[in-house]
């Protein structure tokens, strides 16, 4: 059995996207800044990406930078906002995915910016009246995510970026969950800059985008040659680019029959689960991306079961970082109120477009089994042990 | 007629590193960081790139971080370097490319870093007593390409390495043009970080890697995730890796062959070229990269050369840093000593392993045609003109 269940972490490259990458490899290798014809026909790809892109977000071309990534995306976004103010300060949120996060933490402690963590309610929400008396007279930056990696969570990205807008503070969002699952118009929401990452939406990994509109500058990230007007230097990568077009292209086409298989897939699972004793949907009552399920299930510690289906052959995450082996409670789900045990008893599952019905029967059988075997073999009183099941 | 001499700017991605990277986009496709089965598989193609980049560097494979690419690589290196140290002077050269220069630049104009950018003689060689004279009390890096993108020319690595290590100074290279050209043994040479593109030597576009001596430790570039033992987060780019890994091994297997038909077709080359009177090879007396010759036609602009040659589907590059449609001479032939004039008239062609006699008769062929025909309608009086051939 092979069921992947994991879409949030990466997706497959489609064939079709694969197709439209192939070209470029070995045919059309050419550098696409080169001034000669491989140049000239290399560079198509990156037009198309970029057009692409900007249909989507529905932006201007020009607007659309090419990255290696939503990393690349988010750090040249945040500390490059940071850097052409100098100093100042930073709003964001305690659930952000860590390439939001770790950006901030390090324009804190290393050079001397101030930033504000906003909290979240037990839906994993923001309150955007305490994100507008954050605002500082200095308040350079306003970076919240579109939608949760962990939950599915989708922030209140209108408002955020209605304040921003009246304030004057340019808005950033990490939109790599997001992007091809939810129609995201940047000059109707208020947003200034948007990260992109391919390998989320069936694209290739190594390739991403950044949104900047027009008349926002950031301090160049990756210096070097004159591509991209000069701001974001380095060999264009045509082949991701044609890919990252054409996934950017189909997420487009196919939205709206993706997302009711998603969602359809996603009720099912939930309906399943929660027919386990003891488990709640983290997130249940807010407005989530189509086909993300968190659960908690009581008394179980999460690695424990992913490994468990693992071995079954099917892809789950703990939805926690989890670096070098040891193993922390989601930082999300503590953000949302849930104690240290309910934490690290969280699956998330992130359906995609080739999963089925029948997959999603499997999994609720198997998970309803492997629950009931932990908790057999974990009771209450050890579970908030500080073995890890590694 | 398609003759690509070019392969300096890129290169064509290898059947053989293709069919490397294949299986990582539809079956193989988990995040490399994933704790499930996916994630296992696909993490062989990061551990494969980094044993092949230590074994032909002569490092360990802890000592390979995986980069999107060149510009990356020497982004981190140098910023990182700096950054760490907060403070202090940096020892570069005039000739380096824009990847390291710009870098450079950034740090003095905007971080308050002093920058000895070193001369070079008439071959394009620093003077490494020069070198050892410039090193302040607070030198925090020294930045020396190890060939240079334009001539080929190598650098006196051994002895930059010697110096460096001798007054514990971190020494960088830029080695995006010599990593399968030349043998590179990083511990012989006394090199403390390295950067690899692989797109240069076969591979695809988008990957790269960055070699960081045990014991230094320049600050994070990319925040975010885990990744490279939390020193450079972002999503593993597996297929790419896959491929770097692959187009290191088939270097390191024939870089012997390679060599001797790159040194034979550029010496066929150079001395067809030679015939065309008013011909110099751009640092013809230095060590240079097997396959690339500079070539100075006098009274041509080398544009309208390059422009020529195009439409006749020979790829070739003007050496020149072209950003939207404004051509300036070569900065590196005008450290070289030449006038304005002379490095308005330089071709760049580089070989690779692909090229055949056959057409490098055919563009010596043609070439002495153009040249004598473009010298026939650009009188010597005009050549000094402000006109571009656009």
């Amino acid at each position: 059995m092979e069921i992947y269940l994991d879409h949030a972490a990466t997706t497959n490259t489609d064939k079709r996207v694969f197709e439209a990458m192939l070209p470029y490899f070995e045919e059309h290798f050419g550098n696409p800044s080169s001034q000669h014809g491989y140049g000239r026909t290399a560079n198509k790809a990156v037009s198309f990406a970029k057009e692409q892109a900007a249909k989507i977000l529905g932006a201007k071309t020009g607007e659309i930078y090419l990255t290696s990534g939503g990393t690349e995306s988010d750090n040249w976004a945040i500390k490059g906002i940071a850097e052409a103010a100098g100093k100042g300060h930073i709003i964001t949120t305690q659930v952000e995915h860590h390439a939001v996060l770790d950006c901030c933490v390090y324009l804190e402690k290393k050079r001397g910016f101030r930033v504000t963590y906003l909290p979240v309610n037990e839906e994993g929400l923001i309150n955007t009246e305490e994100l507008e008396k954050a605002i500082a007279p200095d308040t350079v930056l306003i970076s919240v995510m579109f939608a949760n990696n962990e939950t599915g969570v989708i922030m209140p990205v209108r408002n955020i970026g209605g304040i921003a807008k009246s304030h004057g503070i340019p808005f950033h969002t990490d939109a790599v969950q997001a992007v091809g699952r939810v129609p995201i118009n940047v000059a109707e929401l208020g947003i200034d800059l948007l990260s992109i990452s391919a390998h989320k939406l069936y694209g290739p990994k190594g390739i991403g985008a950044l949104y900047i509109k027009d008349g926002i500058t950031p301090e160049r990230f990756m210096h070097g040659g004159g591509q991209e007007k000069g701001l974001r230097a380095g060999t264009y990568n045509s082949p991701g680019a044609a890919g990252l077009g054409a996934a950017l292209r189909i997420a487009d086409e196919s939205a709206e029959k993706d997302n009711a298989h998603h969602h359809a897939l996603a009720k099912r699972l939930e309906d399943g689960l929660l027919k386990i004793a003891g488990t709640r949907i983290n997130g249940a009552n807010a407005s989530r991306l189509a086909g993300y399920v968190n659960a908690s299930f009581d008394g179980i510690d999460s690695l424990a079961l992913m490994v468990r289906l693992d071995f079954e052959g099917i892809a789950v995450s703990t939805g926690s970082a989890c670096t070098s082996g040891s193993v922390k409670p989601s930082y999300v789900l503590r953000a949302m109120g849930r104690d240290e045990n309910e934490a690290r008893a969280a699956l998330r599952f992130t359906i995609g477009r080739d999963n089925t019905e029948r997959q999603i029967d499997s999994v609720i059988s198997l998970i309803t089994k492997f629950v009931g075997e932990l908790r057999a073999i974990t009771p209450f009183a050890q579970k908030n042990g500080e073995k890890h099941f590694a």
